[in-house]
Parts: structure tokens; C-alpha cells; sequence
């Protein structure tokens, strides 16, 4: 039976949902048993009925049981000896990694609030698409993507971003991952290392890396990528953020941008443009892309959903460069698109009927909210003991304290014991160097009262 | 105005199809121009609604066009420019890939039969993960996939392929390609070429070629791949497809697989089994998987639901030998599952309300009756001119003309004049070598009626 205890710190569905997911796991519940209702364990536990449903829809969630239409939740079947060994073994996460702890105040910077997402607009978006879409099912689609998203996508960037680009240079990946992976095999054999930006975004580095290149790191100031120290490197490619550096959130200067540019004219060379979240600017107008400005130029622009729409969606783009779409062509020719053309569809309908536009500004203004609250936190509790770097933008600030700390992976730790998730700010240097004086605090995923809670704990821990 | 002619060969909705294109891409019908409506259209060129119906639905499905609900279809902005420039470059196909033709009898092997798709048993079940998964579009979900797909995918596997594995040893991928593309990059540096069927698939020969491995042909016999000349190869890599052989349809008989997977266990051999329609065997009890000959061995199974269910959902799915799943947590464990939560979890809607087993059994007797009729034309149209090779299962077989063909590709294109797709056979060959006396016939997508009127077309063709 269950034993569940209102003053305990963990919500009561939680350890509901933790005594069931254990005799899944240990087999006491079998595989194929039948749950009882929601109902009848409310009742037998004297709890409310919605404690038992949020154990069961998280149980749901994570694949311990399933469901079959007006019978019922059933136990899924799991490996027991898989399980327990791999329990002992590498405790938890090697036989499910979602199980996770879950967090009262969650810094990570890749979470977005779920109330901010168009739920109702983009099923019926979706729900069309299938409508209109059936007879698609039965065959591949095109290689590059939905010629529709590509024109929608083509005049939205154009008129947002100052991308100039035809549809035919435009490609539909499923993330940053895939479209680096299109890169990396793009320019194999004409190129040997990638420049990246220090302290920087970890994904680029691996992808590079798993690809038999050399990466190097260049550091990172002001006015963004430092352009000496790329000078003084022998790479060929840069990869950058220009618009909001990850992690630091530094915009590069039109002049500097202007230097980088002109780096790339001489020789063969090559520059990736991540432009990850510059539709969340708060702070002063948006500076148009790299790309708008050479875009005659080697310069690949990465653009994506994921930042200000969803990132469980898999979607995002890529613009060529002309110089590069023959080789595209040859290598690529063959493959298919990786997303599924009902999410394409679901999007060109999303952004013809103007739900994009509408979508960008809500967001737009819903996480400006979030940014202010966060920084009238910071100076509350924090006053003069930090500083706030890369703010006006997207969904993190950097804050840089006044007094370091002794051990940054020890605070992370101790931040945890008191329900504080942070992302080691070290995770970002290319060596895992340790970094004493920086917390990165993503804010997308915060609700906004718990905001000024999170930094209050935050400074309780430090002082 | 338009220019419709009954007596055209070219259907009248493709007609009006093509004259509306033209002018939308020389601008003559500018960007967001409001097109009639499909009754005021029909009743000036004085032809039906549905024709103006389906031109009106090509050219939205193609983006030429978009629609606003009630007000109609507007046209799509279009870089007039572009358009017109790539138009003299490189005809058609740069601006738009799928403007390509319509066939009246399409043997190409990668189509399914729009009519077998269970759309609203689909729908169903992908309206109902988008109600429980609303919170879930603002996080990214499990690197490998969902866990209950993984849970639904290691019960069907090991029952219906006899594969042994847990649900952690299983990936979600994008399709055959995305998975390759990690198996190439998981097994760089300690396998430097990869044998492969010949003639065989041609994407997992880009694919290794593309990761810089040397592709190394192996010829193929009614046992499946030649173990002799994989033996004498100095390859440690196999990719084969041993329960139907592609192209010809081939099953490697368990003797064979033992004989290779005895070949994988001296030195540091791997096997990649392509399982890619094993669902469709309408002769006989399909033969387990390689993978459940020696599931403790140095096999990579790999499965879709490209064949049987739908190309247009990329979804696919992988199971690594516990050997290889440190290197793969190790290289991936940053990196995101590419195939979006949504489709994940319709998935495991679909299977889980038992609608998978039952769209298989379906679809096997579906096929099974198109197979019949193509078995049943050839034999009518070709007599002895031809025998079938690889029947029995999947949505192709190939036809063996007794008597050679002068040059296979003059002959595609004189079958194309009358309407007959082919896929040239040489295109399965490593070297694109010349092949004078196979055919091969997709009948998948082609309608039951057509199928015999195709055959038929095309024996007039031959003799």
C-alpha cells in the first residue's frame, strides 16, 4: 500500500506517483495490470481525485503505464531484470533518463512556459493540415522541405530578420543538431577546424566534433566574438551567435560584424550564423542579421522554432549560401526531409493565417514581463553583490557576482538540496574551465511568482 | 485568360493547374491577389467545380497560393526574380522540386496506397496526445524517444520479429537516413569501409560515403548476400537486408544468417540488419531478424514505419547492441531526440489501442491482393517473355524480360511518353552499371485497376 505524508516537502502526487512507479519497477504491479480508477484510489487514500489523476498522468507521461479507452490505466511492461540491474548499476538514469528530479525553481535556460504556447490555434492548425494532408501519407515529400513553409519563411525573414534569400536556398531541419550535421558534411574536406565562441553553446562543438573537425575555441568580449584572436587562429569557419551570444548575450557591433565579414572574403571561409532567439528582444530594435548584410557572402543562417515557439517540435531552417547549394544538391539529393510534412503543413497554415506574427509579439511581450521581474529580484537581493550581463534578450541573463564562489559544482549541488536547478556556467567553456564568479538563470520556464522566490533562495545560498 | 483544351492530353485540372502556375511565377498574378472563387472560376471557363477544385488544391499544396478561411485563396508571395531567373537556368526543378509529372502508371517502389492510410483512426489518436501533451511543447523530451514508444516498440519487435532487446537499447529516429547517419558516426575510426548489398539501397551508400567510409560492393544471390565475397572483402562492416532483399526480394535462409553472424564474431564485426518491410510477407511465415539469432551479438537492427504506415511521418527506429550504447551515450547525450513529441505520442496512442497490429493485418491483406494482379497481369502480358523474381512480399518485385532490353534508360524514358514511371534498375547498382533485363515494379501506390492496364502498357512497350 501507499503511504503518503501531507507535511512531507514533496507534493502529495508525487509521492504517489514515486510508490507506484517503484512497484512497477520492482514488479510488484505486473506488466498488463489494471489500475484502479481514479475514483476508488482517491477514495481508499482520502485524497482528491485530481492528486490521483496528476500521479497517473505523470506515471502516463513516462511510459509506466498506458492507456485503453473507457478501460482504463494498465501497468506497461518493463524489463525487471533490466531495471533492477541497471538501478544498481547507473541508479535511475540509464532505465528511463526523464526521471529526474523535479524542481521548484528551474534556471535552465531551454524551458519556455507552457502558457505562453498558441495550444488551441496550433492544433487547429494542425488538425487542418492532417485534413488536407491524407493522401500525402503515402509517399515521401520533398527533400528540402515544404516549398510553402520555404516561401512563408523566405518573406518572414526577409521583413524580420534582413535575410535576403530565395525559397530554393532555404532548408527545413529538424534542429540546430540537424542542420550542423548537414553543414559538417557539407563542407568536409575543404575545411579542418570550426572556430566557436568561448564560453559558447556545447551542441555546435559536439556536432563538429563528432564529424572529425577540430574545434577552436576564440574568446568572448562586448562586443562579441573577439575578432583578433579568430584572426590569429588558422580556422576557416566561424560559428557564432551575433545576435544574442550563448551564453553571455553580448550583441555583436554592426562594425565588428562588418570586421567579420571581411575576414570571411579573404581565402575560403565560412561563417555560420546562429540566430537562436533574436525575436525576444526587449530592450532596443533588433539588428538585422549578418546574413542581410553580405548576402551575396559564405554565410550560413540558422534559424529555429524552437526558442520562441516549441522545442519539442523539431523544427527549425537553414539558408545556403548559393556557393554551396550544387554541393547540397550532389550529396543531399537523395535524402528526405526530416520532418514530417503534417508539421509542416501545421506551420504554413500556422503563419499564413498570421497566428506567427501574433505568436512573436505575444511572446515577445509575456517574457519581457519575466525579464523585468527578474532583474527588480536581482536588485532587491542581490543589490550590489552582482551584476547583470547580456540582458534585454532572450530567455536568460548572466548574473556576474561581485564575490566568487569557492566551488562552483558544490553550489550548483548545494543549490539542488534546496529545490535551485542551475546549469554550471563551466559547461560553456570549451575545457569545462571553471568558472567562480558567473550563474546563468534562464527565466522562460519560471512562472512569474516564483521568480523572486528562486533569486531570494539564490542569495540566501551565496550571502 | 486561360487556354483549356478537352482533347489535351494533359488533364483539364493540370491545364489550368500549369496556366495559373505560369502567371503567379511571371507575376502577372501578383502577390495576395485575391483568385475567384472555385464557382465564379468554374462558371466562366465552363467547366465543373471540381476541376477548378483540384487546380486550386495543387497549386495550394505546391504554396503557389494560400488561403484565408472564408475569404478564398490568395496568391503567394513569390520571388519574381528568382523565379524567373532559375526558370532559364535550371528549368522547373531548382525553383520547385515536385513540380514533376504525373504519371497515369507509377511503378515507383516508394509509394503506398493512400486508401490502406487509417487517417481518421490517426487523427484520432494524434488530437488526443496533442490534449495531454500541451504542457510538453515548452521542453525538449528524451534524447532516445519517448519511453513508452521505446516500451510499445520492444513488445512488438520481440513478438512479431523475434528481436530481443529492452526499451533502452532502442532509439527514435527520422528514418533510415538519420539513423544510419548515427551509426556512421558512432562506428567512425574503428571501421573504415562498409560492405554493402550490390545491387542494394542507394541512401546507405551516400550515407557512409558522405562520413567518408569506403563502400565496398558485395554481390547478391538467391541466399542473399555472397558470404564468400563478403569473406574475401576486407570490410568489418555489413549492411544488408536479409528478410527482403532490395531490390530483388531475396530472403538470406537462416543457414546463410548463422554463416554471417559467425563471420561477425571473429574480430570487431558489425552487422547492420535493415528490417525495412518485413510486415508485408504475403507467402509463407516470415523469418525472424538476424538481431534474434544472436541478440547478444554485434548487430544493429534497424525498422520503420516508412513501409507499412507512412513516409511523410519520418519516423524510424534502431536498436543498438548493448556494445554500442556507452559510445552512444558518450557522443549523443547532449543532443536532441529529432523526431517531435507529438507524432511520438500519437504513435504510442496508436499502438496501444491495439490500431498497429490491426493497420498491419490490413495492410499485408490489402497488398496481398495487389501482388495477386500484378502476378496475374505479368503472367497474361508477359507469358514467357518474363519471370518474376522477389515475390511473395513488400509493395515491389522484379520482372526478369527473357529476352534484354538495347538500353535500359531509352527505355524509361519511351515507357515515361506513355505514361509509365520506372525506376531504372541500374540506379540499384554500386558503379550504376548497365542492367538490360530487369524491371522493377513498385505496385504499392498504383490503384487495383491500374495495375493490370500498366502491365499491359508496358508489355506493349517491350515487345
Amino acid at each position: 500500500m501507499f503511504n503518503l505524508n501531507n507535511k512531507n516537502a514533496t507534493p502529495l502526487y508525487q509521492q504517489l506517483f514515486l510508490q507506484i512507479r517503484d512497484q512497477i519497477v520492482s514488479g510488484e504491479l505486473p506488466a498488463h495490470f489494471k489500475l484502479p480508477s481514479i475514483r476508488d484510489m482517491a477514495m481508499e487514500l482520502a485524497i482528491s481525485r485530481n492528486t490521483v489523476e496528476a500521479a497517473f498522468q505523470e506515471l502516463f507521461a513516462e511510459g509506466y503505464i498506458y492507456s485503453k479507452s473507457r478501460s482504463g490505466y494498465f501497468v506497461s511492461y518493463i524489463d525487471q531484470e533490466l531495471a533492477s540491474s541497471s538501478r544498481t548499476d547507473h541508479p535511475q538514469q540509464d532505465l528511463h533518463p526523464k526521471l529526474v528530479e523535479r524542481y521548484q525553481y528551474d534556471f535552465h535556460p531551454a524551458r519556455l512556459d507552457p502558457e505562453v504556447f498558441p495550444a488551441s490555434l496550433w492544433r487547429k492548425c494542425l488538425i487542418d493540415s492532417l485534413r488536407s494532408s491524407t493522401g500525402d501519407f503515402s509517399q515521401y515529400s520533398e527533400p528540402q522541405g515544404e516549398w510553402g513553409l520555404r516561401c512563408n519563411l523566405q518573406f518572414y525573414l526577409e521583413r524580420s530578420r534582413g535575410v535576403h534569400c530565395s525559397p530554393t536556398q532555404i532548408l527545413i531541419c529538424s534542429g540546430l543538431q540537424h542542420g550542423l550535421e548537414i553543414v559538417a558534411q557539407l563542407i568536409k574536406g575543404r575545411h579542418e577546424s570550426v572556430a566557436v565562441e568561448n564560453p559558447g553553446y556545447h551542441l555546435p562543438r559536439d556536432v563538429f566534433r563528432n564529424h572529425g573537425f577540430d574545434v577552436i575555441p576564440v574568446d568572448v568580449g562586448a562586443g562579441g566574438l573577439n575578432l583578433k584572436t579568430l584572426r590569429s587562429t588558422s580556422s576557416t569557419v566561424a560559428y557564432i551567435t551575433p545576435s544574442h551570444q550563448m551564453p553571455l548575450g553580448h550583441v555583436m557591433p554592426v562594425a565588428n560584424r562588418l570586421e567579420l565579414i571581411s575576414w570571411s572574403k579573404t581565402g575560403n571561409k565560412l561563417i555560420i550564423e546562429d540566430d537562436y532567439d533574436s525575436e525576444l528582444r526587449y530592450i532596443g530594435r533588433p539588428i538585422s542579421s549578418l546574413q542581410g548584410l553580405y548576402s551575396e557572402g559564405n554565410i550560413i543562417y540558422q534559424g529555429t522554432f524552437s526558442k520562441v515557439f516549441s522545442p519539442a517540435l523539431r523544427l527549425s531552417y537553414m539558408v545556403l549560401p548559393h556557393a554551396l547549394l550544387n554541393d547540397y544538391h550532389r550529396l543531399f539529393q537523395n535524402h528526405f526531409c526530416q520532418v514530417p510534412v503534417i508539421i509542416q503543413r501545421a506551420m504554413i497554415n500556422f503563419m499564413e493565417r498570421g497566428h506567427w506574427e501574433q505568436h512573436i509579439r505575444r511572446s515577445r511581450n509575456f517574457y519581457k514581463k519575466k525579464h523585468e521581474i527578474m532583474l527588480q529580484a536581482i536588485d532587491e537581493y542581490f543589490g550590489r553583490k552582482a551584476n547583470v550581463i547580456g540582458l534585454g534578450a532572450g530567455l536568460h541573463i548572466v548574473l556576474e557576482l561581485t564575490e566568487g564562489l569557492s566551488d562552483e559544482l558544490k553550489f550548483v549541488e548545494r543549490a539542488k538540496q534546496k529545490g535551485v536547478r542551475l546549469l554550471p556556467f563551466s559547461q560553456f567553456y570549451i575545457s569545462g574551465a571553471f568558472e567562480n564568479n558567473k550563474l546563468l538563470l534562464g527565466f522562460g520556464g519560471m512562472g512569474i511568482n516564483e521568480i523572486p522566490k528562486g533569486i531570494e533562495t539564490l542569495a540566501t545560498l551565496i550571502h
